[in-house]
């Protein structure tokens, strides 16, 4: 499994990616499952990855162009003109990775799917994000949908639904991505630290901070230690039941 | 879907159920998924059901004997001589309903599955707590795993693992497992209240509470509504994340 967030703030966009892989519970690896290809001061796009490893390898491998010698290559992200053809871009790619293991005799379609969270801003429009679907179909964050989780999203997901404001910080937003991959951490084996996060402040066309986190740096044990603290305390505060 | 949770705190059993049921999103009803058979001073044994409705419901017909008129009946639950065997009951049939509908020419065994929640207590023995799989066998909670939770389970585990304790009162119980259901009715439309609760106080060999909580009851809304306030606080309360 997996556990990927990206987020449409007012101020600029926000991507909090895990890094376990595993093939069964005794196979497990750490690989990067965020992407970013950049022009500095005219575009940056990041692209979170979720799902079979080889197909999302072959995305990405795909979208920089690795089959060219590296003085000949021009990742397609770069030229794109729109971060909607980004995403199509990116749709077309994972369709055809998966059909390609397809036709050399796997019938397991799902065992080889993969999902992308893809953000960025290109010079001359807004940020945008986007969800792209194993099908290669993809859909947009609106103000009424202004996040995208994939993967294991649910234990992690009641604390952003009730916290999450388009308006806040970078530094809360980054606070709240933590609790929620805490929760997640902590129920699932197949999503674990260290932890990726790039914030990409809004007209920077850069990324303009990115961090790995382990499972033992300190502002994250805070936070995990710190989560359980307040949720005894929040609970106390609630009124109590009465068995009459 | 469902949401079902059945505790084994140190003063007795705790155990709480939706009501929801569906067969896609354009057709819900309501059905109650609580079963309780007793001798009140000598046993009472409750079963949560999670699953195809059709399967739950003749396996509580099975164990009504609903088959046999009204006189002649003797529920097996009221004869078993211990928790274990009452257990072991449900899981054969609950195999022989999924096998009955399947010999019929269906194919698709997960569609006819379910999963039931067993506790109880019967005189001489103490309480007891079993989650009984589609196969039928089971297992028994422990002070290691002191609850079960049984279909839409995720949502609403994080509060669950972070507050829940053997040795909490009632009071503090009922309280945890309405924030865990409204978590969880908030974030799946196929969970839905009222929510049936049931306290089943130790060596009371009787149901000593139990009350169907509507989605408008005063107490739940003052709950779900208290929630989404305290979890800004808590959120708040924890330190603040440094872009340096």
């Amino acid at each position: 499994m997996t556990y990927c967030v990206g987020m449409l703030l007012d101020r600029g966009l926000v991507f909090m990616s895990d890094t376990r892989t595993n093939s069964g519970v005794d196979n497990i690896s750490t690989y990067r499952k965020m992407f970013t290809w950049k022009r500095p001061g005219e575009r940056v796009i990041t692209l979170l990855t979720v799902g079979n490893l080889a197909t999302t390898q072959a995305v990405v491998s795909l979208l920089d162009e690795r089959t060219k010698a590296p003085g000949e290559r021009q990742p397609s992200m770069l030229d794109a003109p729109t971060m909607f053809q980004a995403a199509r871009v990116v749709g077309e790619l994972s369709r055809e990775a998966i059909r390609t293991t397809l036709d050399k005799g796997q019938s397991a379609e799902s065992q080889f799917s993969a999902t992308f969270i893809l953000g960025g801003q290109i010079r001359g429009m807004p940020p945008r994000l986007f969800m792209i679907y194993p099908e290669g179909n993809f859909i947009e964050a609106t103000p009424e949908t202004p996040f995208f989780q994939a993967g294991e999203m649910k234990y992690g997901r009641p604390i952003l639904v009730r916290s999450f404001d388009a308006a806040m910080s970078f530094e809360d937003a980054v606070k709240l991505l933590l609790v929620s991959f805490d929760s997640t951490i902590k129920a699932n084996l197949s999503v674990g630290a260290p932890l990726d996060l790039q914030i990409v402040t809004r007209d920077a066309f850069d990324v303009t901070h990115h961090r790995r986190i382990a499972a033992d740096d300190p502002y994250f044990m805070r936070i995990s230690s710190g989560w359980g603290d307040a949720l005894k305390k929040a609970f106390a505060a609630l009124p109590d039941y009465s068995l009459d």
